[in-house]
């Protein structure tokens, strides 16, 4: 990132000792930041704060927050907001510190903006499974080393493939490395259940929102890759994408249905200009 | 820990933008310095080289970390020895950096020496899950949430257990939440398989040499409650601790059979004093 703001203090130096670091105890957030504005600040917040409760984090975002970030992207128009939260600094050992003292990171990227991919994106299947563990389902926690692992399959080839999805050991399709993942069949929009594994990202539940405002039915359930393959289109989502039409997935090849125009004009309503 | 080298420095400033903050994208190793030196320190370096090529961590033990270990070690007598190599430095993204930087953290803290429990540890069985996925299993890697979520369960009543099992989704028992697991049975040894989950320990490899030598049958399998409930004797081990005999496992009782008591002689013999 360009520049950091640590525990309020404009510093890019993390304690070593910090949980963060010793066993990924924390969470992040990524937001896009657009016309000065962070979009869908509330519904990241909103996650964030769910998140630190289920991780048992005594971290609240609240208007102090609120009122950090927007100090900190002040005269900023066009960029990446990442919100870190950690359980903070602790002894050596797994168990939490009682009582816990966060910290939170707040590192700002200035970007130029992204170009529609009017024909869509290629993807591809990665060989890296994503596990599947309830406890951790759903969330953006800071242990993300499948993740990686997935993305690292085509670095060699990055204009290959803008994205790579990935399954658990059942074989269903959860996720895309950074993205969730939508199609579009006869009957409406299907998107994995993330019960198990997965993050639920902010983009995916407005298209939920936008589903459901439209009367446009939508399944959160289980996907394999015979679904992908029977699907008569398939996009991808996440906070600073907006919505990428997929064009083709390892030799399948998609077009874009008139369902998700719609879905993107929708996005492009909210405030989306990826998807204008 | 008391003082901290990063890449050679002595700082504890750690870098924002490092992966193994971002995304857990690292690994550690956790030695324990005896008598002015880092025990089985070959053991623990050859992990993290081998660790490390299969994340594709451009990382390799060598004469000169050997070096600044013994250096940044000098004059202490007991205490921990925490090595932490994360992928370094990256711009936002889950795509491996390359060339990539790693990043080697060192860290000690002096401690007193332990005493042996010679009646043994009580132990609990932990809610929380350890999930499996194939490409991590055995690895030391930065994403130890699951740990950290295990541990938090009895952090309220730390006295009352020193040690907590944790089971996957198939209710098989796969180690402790800083331990791993051995049962003694009328037929040898038996240790869960750490193909799918778990971190293969320092310690636990030294036993399976020492059941070796000592022509003792161990067999590395999956192992359910069951087979815990009807073990003659339960120990666990790591690098720390070197061998603590279970005294009860919620509600169940086990004595110390002699077995226990040969592989703990074999222990102090290698030079684990906690065994003495």
């Amino acid at each position: 990132m360009d520049r950091w703001l640590i525990n309020g203090v404009r510093s890019s130096a993390l304690a070593a000792d910090d949980r963060g670091l010793a066993y990924g105890d924390g969470l992040f957030e990524t937001l896009a930041v657009r016309a000065g504005k962070c979009r869908f600040i509330e519904f990241h917040l909103d996650r964030l704060t769910e998140s630190c409760v289920r991780l048992g984090i005594p971290f609240e975002a609240d208007n102090s927050l609120r009122k950090e970030i927007a100090e900190f992207i002040a005269g900023e128009v066009h960029g990446t907001l990442k919100l870190i939260v950690t359980r903070g600094k602790g002894p050596r050992g797994y168990a939490p510190p009682d009582p816990a003292w966060p910290t939170r990171l707040l590192g700002f990227s200035a970007t130029t903006p992204a170009t529609f991919p009017h024909m869509g994106v290629r993807v591809r299947y990665c060989q890296s499974l994503i596990s599947r563990n309830r406890m951790l389902a759903g969330m953006k926690t800071l242990n993300r080393l499948e993740q990686v692992m997935a993305r690292a399959e085509w670095a060699h080839v990055p204009a290959e493939y803008q994205e790579g999805l990935m399954l658990n050991d059942r074989d269903e399709v959860v996720c895309g490395t950074m993205t969730n993942l939508f199609m579009v069949r006869a009957d409406g929009l299907y998107t994995p259940a993330l019960d198990e594994s997965g993050v639920a990202g902010i983009m995916r539940s407005q298209i939920i929102n936008i589903a459901s405002d439209m009367q446009i039915e939508l399944k959160e359930t289980s996907v394999s890759k015979m679904d992908i393959r029977t699907a008569e289109g398939v996009f991808l989502t996440n906070s600073l994408i907006g919505l990428w039409p997929v064009q083709e997935v390892e030799g399948q090849s998609y077009g874009i249905p008139p369902l998700i125009v719609q879905v993107r004009s929708a996005l492009a309503k909210l405030g989306v200009q990826e998807c204008q």
